[in-house]
């Protein structure tokens, strides 16, 4: 829809046009080099048509939901180091183009940014909070995820508990922060939330579909890469729970192998099992789940329908269901 | 004073008051450990002491306070990775008793712990911004101090600077924050905000000046770690600025040295030098220069002198000049 381009191309030029050269440079040029690669500016654009749909001033936003973007890419520099990650978005992450200090670093005064940033608007007070909430969130849901690491036991209870808040609350946080600058009621920023919160959960399923079963020239990378690194996703847990014995054994064996194993018969070992076992469907399934949720927190806020069409078509296209 | 330790007892009853038992135990035991170790609140009482100066409500400067402490000790978490120093307050530090990666995210959640702290107090959007503020200055003083390392070229003025920010922004901050939560007007919060920065770079004078020339019984360990370290601080830096060709020569020789060099053969020639150039005499005339700056700066704030013979007598012991 062409308001949601406008919209992109509005917060896209706003961007360029706050600056951060500011001194030392040295620990600047990590912040620039993350915060202006290209990207879907996805939290943004759910803060900006948050606003919108509420009747807010999309300029008081604009300063939130820059924030927003910026304390995100605070919390990937600093996830970066600890996954040990070179590469994201195609490019050096900063602590391999840099160095592991400037990494730390360069991710706390970006943080310190993020909150001037989302002060920067008339209900300031009430923007430092959500920031300072789901800061402390994100920071719990990454220590879930190190924590499942070396685990092989995890439900997917305890799994969608860690994806709601290294994923999901940041998401919720970003349309309750447009609705909090347009001066929505409570009520209604808590449905928005909520529905933040069920799109984020479904949004972060489908990353674990698409990981083992997208086309990957739309992908842009190669599938298969969680089941390579032993990574915890909705697939392999639900696989677990659904596997009889032998399966369960057959996918503990494989999760547990070390970089040695070959990589695409590992992938395929395992993709073999999924396909058994049905667990893209019932992904699927849940993920649907979730978008009906969602759908009707979204159709229970008493505001017109009309107006929340931006964000219900912006919501489709992030989930592949545009079409 | 009785009430300086009286402010002290209530704080660290307060401290203890506050549970961090919070979920993930994992991300909150290092939080834990490092805030609730034995130390002055050398940040909370300054904030204390203004407040009740300017006549305002303690209790509510109390989670403004810890929020102080807390950030604080955030920064120590991160700076311990970043110089690698194995060992703080005579134990572990966080990256070596855990681990990297625990250090980066458990300091990551300290700050956000700290902006959920500093806004628990009646005029939370100017503690708020003064924290994010301090926050980012933080780094940038953290950023100068790792420039410094690899350049032997510093000056006197650069070396101020970055103690400004990576030091005395902190104490400044601190002392001006229980000024806001007294409602002290503008003013007065500028000039006890200078009167901070004074003392806190009289107070970093005064730790480069003890590192070298300390009683060790008092001081509570070896002198001289500046010195081994290769670390630019006030005295090398005006020392190389006293010394004639030879002396400079022989400073700059010795402080490129690696870690093969004799330890106390070491500091032995370099002391010698600072002897010879009377660099502890030169430093403690700047000490005794901010000191009586921030004095004057502190007599200027329009209240009873009465009301100010807390924070001054509080200053004095810091600094040694109680006696």
């Amino acid at each position: 829809m062409e308001k949601i381009n406008q919209l992109k191309t509005e917060f896209t030029a706003f961007m360029d046009a706050v600056q951060f050269d500011y001194q030392p440079s040295e620990l600047y040029a990590p912040i620039v080099y993350t915060l202006y690669q290209k990207g879907k500016r996805l939290r943004p654009m759910l803060c900006l048509l948050t606003c919108e749909m509420f009747g807010g001033k999309v300029e008081d936003a604009l300063y939130p939901a820059l924030a927003l973007e910026t304390f995100h890419n605070s919390t990937l520099i600093h996830d970066d180091i600890m996954d040990q990650a070179p590469i994201r978005r195609g490019l050096e992450t900063v602590y391999k183009k840099w160095n592991t200090n400037m990494a730390i670093l360069s991710g706390d005064a970006m943080q310190a940014l993020a909150y001037d940033l989302v002060m920067r608007t008339p209900r300031s007070i009430d923007t430092a909070r959500l920031l300072s909430k789901v800061h402390r969130e994100v920071c719990e849901g990454q220590q879930y995820d190190m924590n499942f690491e070396t685990r092989m036991d995890v439900t997917i209870p305890e799994y969608l508990e860690m994806i709601r808040l290294k994923t999901a609350v940041l998401l919720a946080t970003s349309i309750q922060m447009g609705a909090v600058v347009a001066g929505a009621n409570d009520a209604d920023q808590q449905k928005l939330y909520d529905y933040g919160i069920a799109m984020g959960l479904a949004f972060q399923l489908q990353d674990d579909v698409l990981d083992c079963y997208a086309d990957e020239s739309v992908f842009g990378k190669k599938t298969g890469g969680d089941i390579v690194e032993n990574k915890k996703t909705y697939m392999i847990l639900k696989a677990r729970e659904l596997a009889g014995e032998e399966d369960r054994y057959a996918l503990d064996t494989l999760f547990s192998s070390s970089g040695n194993m070959d990589r695409t018969k590992k992938i395929a070992a395992v993709m073999a099992i999924y396909d058994r076992l049905h667990v893209k469907e019932a992904a699927e399934q849940a993920i649907g789940e979730y978008f009906r949720q969602a759908d009707l927190l979204l159709d229970s806020v008493p505001i017109p329908d009309g107006r929340k069409e931006l964000l219900r078509e912006y919501a489709r296209q992030l989930l592949g269901r545009d079409k």
